[in-house]
């Protein structure tokens, strides 16, 4: 894992969901733009699944973020007008304490022993580094995917504390179907006998089980229409190998294979099991928010035509619950045949709806 | 595995597609009514991928088949008037030969160097069968899923020797995305350490690599709307677990585990690798039909408005390319929200069209 550019945020005593307590808690972070006077133009982007705090190239780390075109001068997060700010997830792997990390109870990574945590426990620590830079209300919280399940939770948990909430490609809770195939992709790292009851660091890690789920992972990110055009049918070697186990096949094959491969370089497997499993516990409904305590906040949901894993009609579940509970909350629906990815691919579109919608927000 | 209530079809040096030859085939069968003086009233049910000959009940099996409301007296498939016939696919596990088969050369099982097969080697097996049994045209060649794709193969292949072919929830090839939920399944399986290179009979079988590609696999065969009314986010407990390894939290996870375990009790790991391919190889395109050799071949194609696995606009495919070709060819899109399972569950309204299908065909 390259871990370079981002700063740490610690803080003692995290308490959790489940009534347990982390006792020791980093929280990466990464910056762009500079804060104002007032503090009043900052705005968090939470992550999706498997992204980290490195949403953009800066100062720390030149390479390319997951949100690279986004964020910058002139772009949808505008440097010239906003400080944004992205943190990696507690549970993480990429700088935040996460099952890798180490338990300073027992000086060893903690494995199993890490607790299991909720979205809302993620939320609640990305809120006490908030707090850390004297930021009183964020301008806006926007994230694609389990990053706008953050957004909602920060609604529910810290209504007083945004402006604004944007929300792509997500739902107010994990269907059966979604569930499931997080489901699989934990089985199949808990299968993997280098997993050994999560008790792998400094030795052989579960790369098989880990690659495979990743495997599962990208299809489901992927839609019929975008893995027809970008592979269709074509052969890695001009004709079928009649054969297993040595080369693939069929090209989607080969780049599922590379994707799970180069994943297992990037990511922890047991982070995969308590993030997952933060997701599927994921659950908010229109009770939880309270319209009183900032019937100012307003709502921008985005998704995508080709999105299956999360399809458009869970973001207009959101849509139609906000708006009932007497929000400003809009809805848009984008055309695209990226799937689930499309909320990292399609920029130029998605820009135009955040600058119309953060502008109007700053004093 | 139970086996029973089959007949065996044997017959020697079977030329596969791979140019390599199989010395000893068996095709396990079973039959269900009468066949004709004539000869005329014979049709072929081809099973999924998973399935086996024994599509319903009958003397020498009293347990319920897997098409079990189709075949029978008055049904879809009605025993009173069809003689119907149901083979277990070469490459199987049911019966008929496949890679856990004993390799006469070694007097052990196949293993991988079982030859790797594809749908036109099992049609011709099947074809085999037919021949032996001094049918010279079937009246029908019906099936769903892989069952379908071996009704165009028949019509491919052999022309002359159907009269019709009933086409439900297929493709005349196979996506990237059904290549690639295919792989993951075979990677799956092929990650398992007792897979141990296909070498595991005797020994341990890769039980979980097979019961995980199994939970894949339920994923697809369902659709996210059945999931949501099957399983909604129900608990098992009627709380978080806040743990790993355990208990399932969810029922729909309960029911993944249930249904991966169950089928290791009937299926064999490299026979899931073996038909997989076979249906990824598997394609066939206008081209390959021959109006000239049967101008009255007749099919009907269904599809299922919820099937994702096998969308509608694959079967529309179908049923354009063979009416464009100039064939009498049909196609019914159905309601149901069972996604790819319905064709094994949406009995009365696919029996309704099958009888009207089936009814003037017969002399």
């Amino acid at each position: 894992m390259t871990l370079c550019g981002h700063q740490i945020f610690s803080f003692d005593n995290l308490c959790l969901t489940s009534k347990k307590t982390i006792q020791k808690v980093d929280i990466a972070y990464e910056t762009w733009g500079r804060l104002d006077n007032q503090k009043s133009n900052a705005i968090l982007i939470t992550h999706a699944f498997s992204g980290d705090s490195h949403a953009a190239k800066n100062e720390g780390n030149k390479q390319d973020g997951w949100w690279e075109k986004m964020i910058g001068s002139g772009r949808a997060f505008d440097t010239d007008k906003y400080f944004i700010i992205c943190s990696n997830v507690l549970g993480g792997c990429a700088g935040s304490t996460g099952p890798s990390s180490i338990n300073p109870k027992s000086n060893k990574p903690y494995g199993l022993t890490f607790p299991v945590i909720t979205l809302g426990d993620i939320v609640h620590a990305q809120k006490k580094l908030i707090d850390s830079l004297g930021i009183k209300k964020l301008l806006c919280v926007a994230g694609g995917s389990m990053g706008a399940m953050q957004s909602l939770q920060w609604a529910v948990m810290y209504p007083e504390s945004i402006a604004s909430a944007i929300v792509i490609s997500a739902a107010m809770k994990h269907s059966p179907q979604q569930i499931a195939f997080n489901e699989v992709g934990r089985q199949s790292i808990m299968a993997d006998p280098d997993w050994n009851d999560g008790n792998y660091y400094g030795s052989k890690e579960p790369e098989v089980g880990l690659a495979i789920a990743r495997m599962i992972g990208h299809i489901t990110y992927m839609s019929d229409k975008s893995m027809e055009q970008k592979f269709s049918r074509r052969l890695k070697e001009n004709k079928f190998s009649f054969d297993f186990g040595g080369k693939p096949d069929f090209e989607v094959e080969g780049y599922l294979h590379y994707k799970g491969n180069s994943f297992v370089k990037r990511f922890d497997a047991n982070s995969y099991l308590y993030i997952t499993k933060a997701m599927d516990y994921f659950e908010v409904c229109a009770e939880d928010f309270c319209l009183q305590k900032n019937p100012k906040l307003k709502f921008l949901t985005i998704a995508f035509g080709s999105d299956w894993l999360y399809p458009p009609y869970q973001s207009q579940d959101i849509a139609r619950q906000l708006k009932l509970k007497g929000y400003d909350a809009s809805y848009c629906e984008l055309k695209s045949t990226y799937g689930h990815d499309s909320f990292l691919l399609e920029i130029d579109i998605q820009a135009k709806l955040i600058k119309g919608f953060l502008n109007p927000l700053k004093k």
